[in-house]
């Protein structure tokens, strides 16, 4: 049976139970079940369901009820938090790795927030605490601070030892070592210690040269270290060097996903937290401010063609293709558009190779506006041909599309890398502009250019 | 000094000493970066110093010259195996990992291909071969098919000696467990060595209940269920449950990545690979069907304006605000297939909720069109009003975008959902779909109730 299936049977037997409202047995499932799963069952629940789920879960296993709202993500989990019973808030949250607990802390209200880790035991609330220090999306916040390291004087023996001794420390792949005032000093993989002498020291075993981040580095560029170097952690150090914390490759994977999610996401005008199974308010609502602003590119554009009413008066054939002149370019400025903005987001555009990267773009419009401006010309020539004997439409329609398309490709390309170098998240702003720029211009051009026709005809 | 200035002086140097031809001097200051930063710096030359660089370093260190390759991706990867002198085909992929050199080999054409496996040491193109024998984007063609495993029956102290014994072999941080007849029976940590006693058989220690995937399972898939889990391998079995292979998480970032990245410029109609780096023939190529597949919307939208061509000729305010009808409902309707195309992506969309998602979907729909087609009425009839006093295009445009946004949240849910039904990949196919059916019925709904009004206003 395929893991879809199992899942789906899953959802369906737990939903047979609820109805029946035998909790008990849905939490007995549920402990076979991994706490990802058990949020893949959460999400499909009704508000009032989930709720008694979670309640149940918290009985039977508080652990595995945390570990499944941390599994829910941001959205669904904060408003899970929202409705579940205070008194289970804290217990849940203590229980959750610190960084998934910030997360949820920093998206409750100030007084909620403040509640909850009051009632949290001290020692998990400060953790909590230190983490929310750092701004949002940064190394800081979303790092393991509960740092295992080893000190460099010590042999592989001894290591060894240590690691047995503190059985529940965070020991994974890489181990860790610094020297007496806490530095960063070297890491080594636990494999080595099983390969190398049990008295040779650490110090000559580890190697060196560690990649690390700072706890203020933009979650984005962790992601980059990681995913560039293949790594399964990255140390994080304050700017004395001095170990503070470590992320690990499965808290990387979610920025990876959020980060491509949201540059998918703002190129559509959509708000990054929108997902499947947002609210239908909370959609609405994110999703206006982004219709509205095209609404107004919308008024705009219809101010510009007003312009040239009179044209329009005299060649109705131009309204017939306008969609088609605004269209196209704004598809091919989009692809450039998008190109760039991803290329930034995964490293690969960068102010070295930048220029060309414009120049490139710039030419390749060139020569896909001369492509699809004669496709266009000529189609628009024939169907006027057809409909009225004349097929002044095809010249028109060939510049205007030329045009269109190389300019597309310069803006496409230009914007994002101003908003880059502007630190401003290309994903979020250049669509408005790229649009905006197409609409105006394209439509200026190509009505222009039937004025210009209009005017040429008369004399 | 930061990750990205470090880099940047990094190329400069090394531009500096190509101009002087100093390529010994390059490939000595190479030899303590990583292969990813060479591989930057290789992206930022042009195609003969690329050649040249990789010749030196071929002679100085052939596992960095594959390496870095391995790291240029595939697009710039192929582009340099084509102009590399065939010699180094050989020597180079056979020091690749067996799933990178796959990956070159299949991209070349099938003579090349043959000749470069005949250049390679028997065993590692019979490696090569074997993962080619899988389809692309499977399991099968990403695995490590070099398994370390170890058997059940042997103890702690075994397990530990036989490690120590295979030095160079992978292992990393999961040991998977067989039983007699290669089947997968386990899994546990190098920690979990550490923490059981010596005479412990592995059958005690391990952990029975293994996610693994099989070498069919798409990559995605194999994505999801490692993201899911948070794990850091997973083991591909065959049909009887025998272990064959390993994917580390490092290839599972990649394949989050290309895969996101494919997403973002399906959505865009722009070919998954076309990069920052691509050659310019290459990208003009590549978005020549994708404009073309638009232009052709845009004369089937031609014609169904061309209908009305009597109704625009009475009411020219009418070509005013075509583009803003046209561009709303597009525009709404990118936002709900995007959050469909990134949900079934992610898994988040899921045949047990697709119903409750459009659902959800059509109301927001009907909402925003609600509040949208007031703000563009009230407008669009403010505007009318301003220069012609006469405002009957508020109605006629409150009504056009209510219904265009409703059937655009409509069909922006449902066809991803159906052409993920259909195994068709969303992202690639939803985009055309929605756009023509948006121009096609959003025209004919501005201008069919603009004909109305001049049938009604004649009577």
């Amino acid at each position: 049976m395929g893991h879809g299936r199992k899942l789906t049977v899953l959802v369906d037997s737990v939903k047979k139970l609820i109805r029946r409202d035998d909790y008990k047995h849905v939490a007995r499932i549920l402990k076979k079940v991994h706490a990802a799963d058990i949020a893949h069952v959460l999400a499909n629940l009704r508000n009032t369901e989930r709720v008694r789920l979670i309640q149940v879960l918290s009985e039977v296993d508080l652990p595995v009820a945390a570990a499944t709202i941390s599994e829910l993500g941001l959205d669904l989990g904060v408003e899970l938090l929202h409705i579940i019973p205070d008194h289970l808030l804290g217990p849940i949250l203590q229980e959750m790795e610190p960084d998934d607990a910030a997360l949820f802390v920093s998206s409750l209200e100030p007084e909620k927030a403040q509640k909850v880790l009051s009632q949290m035991r001290t020692e998990d609330s400060e953790s909590v605490r230190d983490l929310l220090q750092y701004e949002a999306k940064t190394a800081g916040r979303i790092m393991n601070s509960e740092v295992f390291a080893l000190d460099q004087d010590l042999t592989v023996a001894e290591s060894i030892q240590t690691i047995q001794l503190r059985r529940d420390a965070a020991v994974h792949f890489y181990l860790y070592v610094i020297d007496g005032e806490g530095h960063l000093a070297g890491v080594l993989s636990l494999k080595q210690l099983l390969l190398n002498r049990p008295e040779t020291p650490l110090r000559k075993v580890m190697r060196t040269n560690v990649i690390s981040v700072y706890a203020e580095t933009d979650q984005e560029e962790v992601a980059r270290q990681v995913a560039k170097y293949n790594l399964l952690a990255i140390p994080v150090v304050d700017a004395e060097s001095r170990l503070i914390g470590i992320i690990t490759v499965d808290d990387v994977i979610d920025v990876i996903k959020d980060e491509a999610t949201e540059d998918i996401f703002y190129l559509a005008g959509v708000e990054a937290d929108d997902h499947t199974y947002s609210p239908v308010w909370s959609s609405i609502r994110k999703r206006i401010p982004w219709l509205t602003a095209y609404l107004f590119i919308g008024v705009l554009t219809a101010w510009v063609i007003s312009l040239f009413r009179g044209t329009l008066d005299q060649f109705v054939i131009l309204a017939l293709f306008m969609p088609m002149v605004g269209g196209m370019g704004g598809n091919s400025g989009t692809q450039t558009m998008t190109v760039a903005v991803r290329g930034i987001g995964v490293g690969e555009l960068t102010p070295e190779n930048r220029r060309s990267f414009i120049w490139k773009e710039l030419r390749g419009g060139i020569c896909n506006g001369l492509v699809l401006g004669l496709l266009a010309g000529l189609l628009a020539g024939a169907l006027q041909f057809a409909w009225h004997g004349e097929y002044f439409i095809g010249p028109i329609m060939f510049v205007a599309m030329w045009l269109n398309i190389s300019l597309a490709a310069l803006w496409g390309s230009l914007i994002p890398i101003c908003f880059r170098a502007l630190k401003i998240d290309p994903a979020l702003a250049s669509g408005i502009f790229v649009a905006t720029l197409n609409d105006i211009l394209g439509f200026s051009i190509f009505l222009g250019l039937g004025t210009l026709l209009l005017i040429v005809s008369r004399t």
